[in-house]
């Protein structure tokens, strides 16, 4: 069948003339359309497979824009953005200066509200139809489509706690396909797939308990019957809720067979679905691999540790600590807030927990840090994967915050590794016990050293707590960097005419500072540099800063790192280019001194 | 009849001495020595009268210390404390030095986990549990004592969740009594109180629905029915969940009548209940009464202002609001996240948000400002009441952690207000529009200006974002304060020898800068002394040490503040002399100078 239907639909106002007869075709066109772009220029693929006829019944039944329709996570979003005027765009999808993977405000107006992290939805689309009401406008429809991985989430929980209460124009759809980015988990999980098999009879329904309208459960690849439901429930007033059961995924066999790995596949084939292979033999691993293998290596030896992820076994790598200790490692769902202070009950009872949890995340469980860990000074390890830059993902998702809103919490140790096999010592050395807390951040992607399983199965060396490491001495200039993107430091100094004029400090500590090894090199330089990516205000450099005032040393600092403004995706060298902290930026600033 | 039981109890072995057919008169006297001591030395009322019965029932079936007991937020454990060998000194409860106002780990081997904030005993409790289960102890019994108005927030909602997934020995109690400081809201009230009246059957139930063990409703102050029913479920393995209907105050007329009033009354007469009048006639106002009638005054004139509490209108005035204009004017229960991001939906609409949170709870929404307000820009007026020490409360509570994560945030501006009157005008002038989300800190307790009233009526003045003011000018030595603490520098200026030595600006936007003025600072000025009443790890004068930096500027700069550690409970005073940053403290460092 020649696409002829989606090739001129450019808004939902063209749509919405099409007969609901070509709806079948459109969707299979718009199908067509995500897995041809996403095999070639990469990105979310199976829950935008998944909702593609909600996607079209939902543009088609409800009066978008104005009718304000929000994706909660917002991976679903592509058909939404295909069919909202970014057709032509949307190869450009999570590059620098495209358009972003997730619905965004400032992109269309048919995004009412950015997303990006979990269980968003209900809490803005509920503000979105108080306000409405305010207004006297009691017929503009307020939807929020929401998974069942998010809807676990404790955020979500509140907004339709507040919802029922209230006779706002709300429509929540949960998109019920039993798996987030990995397999759903939780009570709520089982209760909703115990719904879908008839187990629960209607009117024993938690969703009605909370005073929604429930409807549902409905297949939602049946687009007629979508459409019939959404038009039946666009005339009900005050909280509603669509219960439909999808498949992440759908339309794309191997996506549906394997919906972890067809999550985000990379590159494929848009005929076959095969996953091109990645000669990735010879790479240097991943961090989140260093993290993972080497968990699972201190957990066979150490009997206290668990492992502990808010939804992300997958991501983290905690998952080869679950498959070999499944006692002892899991999958708490979306429930960072949860994870934390379950983790700080663990560590009261001599538990040597592993937290582990994106930075961008973490600020999800900010309170929980502070009061129930920090406070009562818990050892509770917190590993950050991503953190740093994290390239496509973007502003929602990089984890540039950490270090300024961790660094201001007392009792708790800050470590930044500078490559894998630093990372491997620093949890070795965590787990013998720091009677503190520590937050271990690494950043997303691969390390450098090939071949450091060799090393792993070798000898683990303690760290010593709060000690910097001189990398490189020289005369003039100190450079003092931290975490991974000192070996941009290191790449860049290879690169000049005068490296013996710098210094090359890796201060892996942010908190405790090796106070000593600062008082040697405020002595010895005039000029220091501080290199981290993360936040310019109020991290790794302001450390310094501080720690030269205090001191009373008058040396030059200058202050390397993400400026204070949010940065939008692009490939990490792209963004570290933006911020003028990668090699040629580095080479050239150091050549200029 | 004579009190002699209570006064032989010395630790809850004492007490499983005890026949059964004793725990009634136990009960009374432990009723009464709270309110004796409580009337006299003030503190938290209403809750731990609720759970008189409960607590010594508790105490008397399970073998605590081994057993783990969890009070959620903690207000309630007064009885617990006595009956755990605090009884001697239950006098020094909230004062410096004294026992904290809230279970406490370091305080005793029965308090399990530190709590304050509301909703993590069920995570923490889940935690010990697992963990029991881990070491082989599959008889150690965790128990986790949640109120109704704690369990509606979704780190309770994520706890539950996980918890029903596992086999862990847990017992939750839902203490039900239909309030928290405030009379609780939302669905899930709404549902139990259903549930109380017998409207829902219990095989349609909400916690059977998430696979816990539901017993109950049952009478909290049957002491017997408890007792009896804690014994059976002692027995029962896995998550198991009873539901018990008690009375906040219960056993003292006015606590029962008032429970909003009486659930912290200050000093009252113990036989009558009646509260001793405060002649508060000619006091200054207290900066939550400068919100909350400034924002009534507001939205009289501006419709499209809304206001906003996560469960606190009495303890942040916004009831004045809620009184006049209930249908602008929300308890969204204990739910910072969906506060903050349902106010990001409502600004979308172009609505004028205030959302008022103390500052300790937004660390509890620290991801929804950056990534659902900040991130957008959208021009939402957070307002941080009980920002700084504040006091009695403790280390739990105090609110001094905000400049620091709030300030690595772009888009955001922050602003501390320096009196009443600055107060009000930035309130003013942020409902003008910003177009930017806004941070107002403001402390505890009692301004200094009496007449702010007369003022309030007159002429608002808008103030210029960015700008900082010259409050004395002087020769030698700058002095910068950031919000309400610049009254002490007046003070102690006032104090001192050589006042015209000391120049002092009110630096009340932390963000942005007032960068002129800086430059004038700065060139003028070897010495600067800054000072705050947040942490010094990265708040304000951490600001000014980064310009410093940035600018090449070699002043002395002397940062004061909250040291790097946590603060007990005490007084503000004592507090602040402290951290060295009251009245007398500053008049010495400045008469050294």
């Amino acid at each position: 069948m020649k696409s002829n239907i989606l090739e001129n639909i450019n808004n939902p106002t063209d749509l919405r003339q099409l007969d609901e007869a070509q709806l079948p075709q459109l969707a299979q066109e718009l199908r067509d359309f995500i897995i041809g772009v996403v095999a070639v220029k990469e990105g979310h693929l199976g829950a935008s497979l998944g909702v593609v006829e909600l996607t079209i019944a939902l543009h088609y039944v409800f009066d978008t824009p104005n009718d304000l329709l929000i994706w909660d996570v917002g991976h679903q979003a592509y058909g939404h953005k295909i069919l909202t005027g970014r057709r032509e765009n949307f190869h450009t999808n999570r590059q620098l200066n495209g358009i972003s993977g997730f619905p965004k405000r400032s992109e269309s107006i048919y995004d009412a509200f950015g997303v990006g992290h979990s269980s968003t939805s209900i809490s803005a689309a509920l503000g979105m139809a108080i306000a409405s009401n305010l207004k006297g406008d009691f017929e503009k429809q307020h939807i929020a489509v929401i998974g069942d991985a998010s809807i676990a989430s404790g955020m979500a929980f509140e907004g339709l706690n507040h919802a029922g209460v209230t006779d706002a124009n709300l429509l929540v759809i949960l998109n019920d396909n039993a798996i987030g980015i990995d397999p759903s988990v939780g009570a709520l999980k089982n209760y909703l797939t115990a719904v879908k098999e008839g187990k629960n009879p209607k009117k024993n329904n938690m969703i009605r308990s909370l005073n929604f309208d429930y409807s549902g459960p409905i297949d939602g690849h049946d687009i007629f019957a979508v459409i019939k439901e959404l038009k039946r429930l666009k005339e009900v007033k005050g909280p509603k809720f669509l219960h439909i059961i999808t498949t992440k995924g759908k339309g794309l066999q191997q996506a549906e067979d394997d919906q972890v790995k067809y999550h985000a596949p990379g590159k494929f084939d848009a005929a076959t679905g095969e996953i091109h292979p990645k000669s990735d033999g010879n790479l240097p691993p991943k961090y989140q691999d260093v993290f993972g293998l080497t968990l699972l290596d201190l957990a066979k030896v150490n009997e206290k540790i668990i492992g502990i992820t808010p939804a992300m076994p997958s991501g983290s790598s905690l998952k080869f600590m679950m498959d070999a200790f499944p006692k002892r490692a899991f999958d708490v769902g979306i429930a960072e807030q949860h994870a934390v202070t379950l983790s700080a009950g663990m560590a009261t009872q001599g538990m040597v927990v592993f937290c582990n949890i994106y930075s961008t995340f973490l600020q999800r469980a900010y309170d929980q840090v502070i009061h129930d860990v920090a406070l009562q000074n818990l050892p509770v390890i917190f590993c950050l994967d991503r953190a740093g830059l994290v390239g496509e993902d973007g502003a929602t998702h990089h984890g540039v915050f950490d270090l300024a809103y961790l660094r201001c919490i007392p009792n708790i140790i800050i470590y930044s590794p500078l490559n894998e096999i630093a990372l491997r010592n620093i949890l070795y050395t965590a787990q013998l016990g720091l009677n503190h807390p520590i937050a271990i951040r690494y950043p997303r992607g691969r390390g450098q050293i090939v071949d450091w399983q060799s090393r792993q199965f070798g000898t683990y060396e303690k760290i010593e707590i709060g000690t910097a490491n001189c990398l490189q001495n020289g005369m003039n200039i100190a450079v003092l960097s931290n975490g991974t993107i000192g070996n941009n430091v290191t790449l860049a100094l290879a690169e000049i005419d005068y490296p013996e004029n710098f210094a090359h400090y890796d201060f892996a500590f942010v908190k405790p500072l090796d106070e000593n090894m600062l008082h040697f090199i405020f002595n010895t330089f005039n000029d220091i540099i501080t290199i981290e990516d993360g936040a310019i205000k109020g991290g790794f450099g302001t450390t310094i800063v501080e720690f030269a005032a205090e001191n009373k040393y008058s040396s030059n600092i200058v202050t390397l790192g993400i400026p204070d403004e949010f940065i939008e995706q692009g490939s990490v060298d792209e963004l570290q280019q933006y911020c003028k902290i990668d090699v040629s930026s580095l080479s050239i600033m150091f050549s200029n001194y």
